[in-house]
């Protein structure tokens, strides 16, 4: 029986879950919510409706698993725990310093309401965190590197577009080869912030404003710029959206350690993604929880889990056995 | 409390869970049981007994886990049954095509002792398994592809020994460069074995051997080699000894796959390792399914579990408070 998903808020994230969903035999689009006027609200699957958030409730019979889309800053920590008392729900929640916190709230409203809530879901935290936990447990004498990028930066992006005289503009944030490669060596380096990733910023001025000034502004900019080698390029508006209106990412998680009586033998273990798509591949990540998520529930499970808790045969549409004569 | 482990087999793979083991606070090397005298088997740690492997029966009460540490071809496949009566085990057996029937006999011997069996536990199959669930899990629309080396193949290695006219050999399985950047450029090839992997031989010849016939001999070996180039270097056994000694390996896992409406975005998942000390690291990630199998038969579990049915946050000494707030 086909696992009913729904959307709850309809951007990136919620397009990026719809066309996940149309991958995946086993999972059908029921409905989405949305805090907009539904009927103006145009979605691509047909047939399926479109909600006021405020009506949830109303279909919690219809819904196996919530995919819970709003942003981190304000929205998921008030939706999820609200959402987690009537649905299984995931979301994509990625404040790392207040993933504990949140996982409380989810956890006592989904412990309540027996469902089953998975939080933080997708590449960083996600994909990520599991491989960080993997190869933290396999080489325990070792050290762990993340890298990101190549890839847009909608914080950074965002920064450049409030200076004074910029009209939009696109960040990417690069990870430095010769950091990579010190990695990879096993070496161990300390790397500072500067030596791991390089920013680059395409940014369209604003008719006779003046640009060495913006320049300085972003290159100096505390927190996001600051502590980087920035590369600042300035083009039109026409080149931007030709050459940069993708949202690419990626990254790497490299970690090295050593085995042996002395610790003679290096290894290391590297994991890394090349995405053309942040949402969309985020998105993946969540519908395939989502089927875990709605199993572990039919199995009796309740409360708050993270990928770090889930085993991860349920994430997969094929049986156990299937999966054991064909990957191990 | 300390899980207290047993090593059933001192070859290599014993003495690298033997190193893997100091390497883990929490975990103890309890006993070493072997089928050879016990008294002319010398171990590395301290007050450790060796024991005959006969005797393992008396020690059931002073064991957590048993690590086999036998081989695949024909120790496991009764050993691993025969202890799982007994102990909660973990073994490596690797031979593919009859993991389904292995795990049937030992999920039978645990369910009936309550015990929990973790089979086929190491890097291929083990730590490549899941990356291909996980990536297949996220990209249904894609291909998934497996590179080994560039390391030493002990059944290839052996094949050359056995060739009249070889004193020793060692040989390497290595990917081909322009078979990985065909993946990973999201081009979905198909490529035949010769396209993926090539074999370089280093061989001792014995005195007064015809080495263009021990060459041909290689290079038209069915199964082994005769599908592949294949390299072969004649070496002295000093040049063996002193350059090919280790045991080195690795490999790739990469998964390509699409997303959006249209599969108009690709994406690329990539894991690899890079081993100076196959046996060693394949010891690490045992020693990490050691602990969980102790605290799944702790929480009441039975039975056969392979990696792919593990939650992550078992493998590791920390609390999956501290994992979420480290590695989320």
């Amino acid at each position: 029986m086909s696992i009913r998903i729904g959307i709850f808020g309809y951007g990136n994230l919620g397009r990026g879950i719809e066309s996940a969903i149309r991958q995946n035999d086993d999972l059908t689009l029921a409905a989405v919510f949305t805090r907009r006027p539904p009927e103006t609200v145009k979605i691509r699957t047909e047939g399926v409706p479109v909600y006021h958030a405020d009506e949830a409730e109303k279909h919690a019979a219809d819904i196996d698993v919530m995919i819970m889309c709003g942003g981190s800053a304000t929205d998921l920590p008030e939706q999820t725990p609200a959402l987690a008392k009537l649905f299984n729900v995931v979301d994509s929640f990625d404040t790392h310093a207040k993933i504990p916190e949140h996982f409380a709230a989810v956890n006592a409203a989904a412990e309540q309401s027996g469902k089953v809530a998975v939080i933080s879901v997708g590449w960083d935290p996600g994909m990520f965190s599991l491989n960080r936990l993997y190869a933290g447990a396999v080489l325990p004498e070792g050290k762990d590197y993340t890298f990101w990028g190549k890839g847009v930066s909608q914080g950074h992006s965002d920064a450049i577009r409030r200076i004074d005289g910029v009209a939009d503009a696109k960040q990417y944030t690069i990870p430095v080869d010769a950091a990579l490669e010190a990695v990879r060596s096993g070496s161990c380096p300390e790397l500072t912030t500067r030596q791991k990733h390089l920013r680059e910023c395409f940014v369209v001025a604003k008719e006779g404003a003046d640009l060495a000034r913006i320049e300085n502004e972003i290159k100096t900019m505390p927190n996001y710029f600051a502590d980087y080698d920035t590369i600042v390029h300035f083009i039109t508006k026409e080149e931007l959206d030709r050459d940069h209106s993708g949202i690419p990412h990626g990254g790497f998680v490299i970690r090295t350690g050593k085995t042996g009586f002395d610790g003679e033998h290096n290894h290391v273990i590297e994991y890394s993604l090349k995405l053309d798509s942040n949402p969309e591949f985020t998105s993946s990540v969540i519908v395939a929880y989502a089927r875990a998520a709605a199993r572990l529930n039919a199995k009796g499970e309740s409360g708050c889990k993270t990928v770090l808790d889930i085993p991860p045969v349920l994430l997969s549409p094929e049986s156990a056995e299937e999966l054991r004569k064909r990957l191990l």
